[in-house]
C-alpha cells in the first residue's frame, strides 16, 4: 500500500535563535502516524516570505500533505497569512464566522478590541478556515493539484485541537492511508550495545516492512518496533510473535510491555497492589513528585511529598536524626534512608522514595563530587539505599535522579529487588 | 557584513514520530547565535541514506556551515557515518585516539567490549575527528569546497561538549563573523496585540538591521530585539536606547529588564531582601519546587515544599483547618490561604506560595470546572489569594498555575501587589 507523507514546516525566528523548543512537531508525529500519515520531513524556517515560500515548494516535490504552524499571530512579526496568499496569488477575504468569533471572545473577556484583532478574522479567497475554538486565529486549508496545505497557529494547544478535530477527520476522506503499527518494549538495567547483541538473530530476521529503533533514556533503553501494511490485525499479530521472542530473550530486563513511562507503570502497579506513595526530596527537589502527579488520577495512590532542602526541613519534618545530619552529612546513606523512612510514617503511606544529593554546578567536594546522589526507597518489606555517581549538568543530575528513583520503585514493586 | 549561515539537520526517525522532542536544535540556536552564527534551517530526517544525502545538498545551498546531529550509536539503525562516507565517496579507518578512548571507558566501568563498539572508532577518512569527552562516538569535521559539514551524536549531554569545546572555535578561526546581539525584555499582565498596540510608533520605528519579535508564554510576554552590525558597543547603545522607550512607554507591565526566567528573577529578589521561601503545592503537585530548585544556588533562599495532594497531609502538615476542607472543599480561598500560612510557619520562610486546584482531566464540577486554581502568596505584610479559571489540559494547567504563583509572588517582591 502506497504511503501517505507529510512535512511539518514550523515557522518562526524563536525557533532557529532557540529561545522556544519545538514540541509541536514531535506532537503531530504522535498524532498523524497512528492515523497512517507517515511524516517524511520536519522544517523550520524564519519569519521571512522568500524562505517560507522556498520550504513549501520543496517540501511540495517530496509530500502529498503540508502542515504548516506558527506565524499566524496579531502582530508584525506574523506573516504566513499575507505569504500564502501571495504564493496562491489571491486576495484576502473577511471570514465572518471567524470575525464572529474573535468578537464574541473579546466580549466575553471584556476587553476592548483592536484593529489588529479584527484583522485575525481575515483569510486568503482560495481556503477554507479552520474554526479555532480556542483561540483567535483560524486556521486555513487549501488544496492544490492534489496535495493539501493547512496553514495553523503555532500555540500548541490551538493547533492539537484543530488537528483532531478538523485536520485528520478531513484528510481521512481524501487519502487511503496504510495502516502503520508500533509496538515498544521498554528495559531497564541493560546498555544499547549489550541490548542489541542479546537480541542480533530476530533483529537480522526481521522482515523488510518492520523496522527496530532503539531509543535509550537515562536509566532506560525502548525497543520499538514499526511495521506497515494493509491488515492492523496481521500486523499486529505479527509485533506480538516478536515482541513475545524478545521478551523471552531479554528476561528481567523487560521494564515494561507497551510504550509507557516510568511513573505509569508505577501508577498501575500501585493500584493494583492498593498501596500508596510519597517522597522526600532533597536534591531532586520535587521533580519525582511532579513526576508522578503528571498522570492523571495520581492521587488515588499518591498522598504527597516533602522537599527538605535545607537541612533543618529534614531534621523537623522528617525526623532526620541530627547528630547524623552532623556526621554524615546530607548526602550520605543514613540521611537518605531516614528520609525515606520519614516520608512514610509522617505521610502515611506503603511506599516512598527518597533522594539526596549533589545537583551542582556548585556543593561538591573531593569525597562528594557533582553528581553524588544517594537513592533510597521505602516499603514494608524495609529499606533499600544505593549510591550514585551521575555525570551531566545539574538539569541531567536531576532528571537521572528522579528516573533512577523511579526505577528502584518499579523494581521493588516487582519483586526485582 | 556578510551574515554566517548555518543549518540544522537532525537525524532520527524518533523525531518524525514525535517519540523524542528535538531540544537539541532550540539549544544550537541559543549557542550558535551570540557567536555570530545563524541557523537558517533546522531538518529533521529520517534515518534513510538517501533522505539524508538529499538534506545534505539542499543544505548546501542554502548555508555554509551544516551541523548534523545523530544516527552515531553503536546499533544498525544508526547509519549517519556510513551515509557521509558514501556521500564524500571515501572509505572508514580506525581513529586510534577514539579506540583507545572507547576502550578506556569500559574498562573503567569494568564492562566488556563488544564489537559493535570497537566500531565507534571508525571514522570516514576525510575527516577530522572530534573528540566526545562524555561518550564513545567521536564527532567528525568535513571541509568541502569552503563548506563545513559537522556530525555530532545526537545525546545532548555529549554533542554541547563537542559544540562549546571544538565546533565553534574552530568555526571562529575559518569565519569572519558578524556581530549578533538580542536584547529581551519580559512583560507580564498584557496581551500580545495590547503590547503591540502601545509600542506600535517604536515598532515602526526600527531601523533595518533590528527586528522585533513577541514571544507570548502563558502569563507573559517576551519582547525580543534582534540587531546585526560589526560592533557590539554601537548595537548595545541602540538597543539600550530603544529598550529605555520600551520601558517608558509600558510602565508597570515591565516584569524583567533581560532573557530571564521568572524563577531567576525571583531568586535576585529574595537574595536582595536576604528572604527565604517555601511552598505548599496540592495541584501543581511539586512542580513549583522544581522550577525554583532548577535555579543553581536555589538552597540559599529555598527551604523546601510540602506537596500536600491528599487532605490528610493539608491537615497534619500544613495545619489546614479540618471543618473548613469539610464546608469549602480543598479547592478554596480558605484552604488556599491556610496552605500558604501552613507552609510559612511549618518551614520557617519569609514568604511562601501555595495552590490548590482541578487539573483534570477528571475532577471537575459544574461549581468548580477542570481548570479552578486557587492561588495565595503569604509573606510579612499578609496574605494574597486569587482564584483562576485556566485553559487547556492537565500539563497546562500545572504549568500555568506554576507560573501564575511565581509571577504573583515576583510582584509582592516588587511591591506591585
Amino acid at each position: 500500500m502506497k504511503q501517505v507523507l507529510a512535512e511539518v514546516i514550523t515557522i518562526g525566528d524563536e525557533l532557529l535563535i532557540g529561545q522556544v523548543v519545538d514540541t509541536n512537531s514531535a506532537w503531530l508525529g504522535q498524532t498523524l502516524n497512528p492515523a497512517g500519515i507517515e511524516i517524511k520531513q520536519i522544517t523550520s524556517v524564519s519569519d521571512d516570505a522568500a524562505h517560507i515560500v522556498e520550504a513549501i515548494e520543496q517540501a511540495r516535490k517530496r509530500v502529498d500533505i503540508l502542515i504548516i504552524t506558527g506565524g499566524l499571530g496579531p502582530t508584525r512579526d506574523d506573516i504566513t497569512k499575507v505569504t500564502l496568499a501571495n504564493y496562491f496569488g489571491v486576495g484576502l477575504k473577511v471570514d465572518q464566522i471567524a470575525l464572529e468569533h474573535v468578537r464574541s471572545i473579546f466580549a466575553k473577556r471584556n476587553l476592548p478590541m483592536l484593529d489588529i484583532n479584527e484583522q485575525q478574522a481575515l483569510i486568503p479567497e482560495n481556503c477554507i478556515p479552520i474554526h479555532n475554538d480556542r483561540g483567535t486565529a483560524p486556521g486555513m486549508w487549501f488544496e492544490d493539484k492534489g496535495q493539501v496545505i493547512v496553514s495553523l497557529p503555532g500555540v500548541p494547544y490551538e493547533m492539537k485541537n484543530m488537528i483532531s478535530t478538523f485536520v485528520i477527520p478531513k484528510l481521512q476522506t481524501l487519502f487511503t492511508m496504510p495502516v502503520i503499527r508500533h509496538r515498544t518494549l521498554l528495559t531497564s538495567g541493560i546498555g544499547e550495545s549489550y541490548l542489541s547483541k542479546k537480541i542480533e538473530s530476530i533483529e537480522l530476521g526481521l522482515p523488510p516492512h518492520i523496522k527496530l529503533a532503539y531509543l535509550p533514556n537515562f536509566s532506560t533503553v525502548r525497543l520499538r518496533f514499526s511495521a506497515r501494511g494493509s491488515s492492523a490485525t496481521e500486523l499486529d499479530l505479527e509485533l506480538d510473535q516478536i515482541a513475545r521472542r524478545v521478551k523471552e530473550t531479554i528476561g528481567n530486563y523487560l521494564a515494561a510491555d507497551g510504550d509507557v513511562q516510568l511513573q505509569q507503570i508505577i501508577a498501575d502497579l500501585l493500584v493494583k497492589e492498593n498501596a500508596t506513595l510519597s517522597t522526600a526530596e532533597s536534591c531532586t527537589g520535587g521533580y519525582i513528585a511532579h513526576l508522578i502527579t503528571s498522570v492523571p488520577g495520581s492521587s488515588r495512590y499518591f498522598t504527597g511529598s516533602i522537599v527538605s532542602y535545607s537541612n533543618e526541613i529534614k531534621i523537623a519534618q522528617l525526623e532526620v536524626s541530627e547528630s547524623d545530619l552532623a556526621e554524615h552529612g546530607a548526602v550520605s546513606e543514613p540521611v537518605v534512608r531516614q528520609m525515606a523512612e520519614g516520608a512514610r510514617s509522617k505521610l502515611g503511606t506503603t511506599y516512598s522514595i527518597a533522594t539526596s544529593g549533589i545537583a551542582g554546578p556548585d556543593g561538591g567536594s573531593e569525597a562528594k563530587p557533582v553528581g553524588t546522589v544517594w537513592i533510597a526507597v521505602s516499603g514494608p518489606k524495609g529499606t533499600i539505599s544505593k549510591l550514585h555517581l551521575l555525570h551531566g549538568g545539574r538539569e541531567q543530575v536531576i532528571q537521572r535522579s528522579a528516573m533512577i528513583g523511579l526505577d528502584m520503585l518499579r523494581q521493588v514493586l516487582s519483586d526485582e529487588l
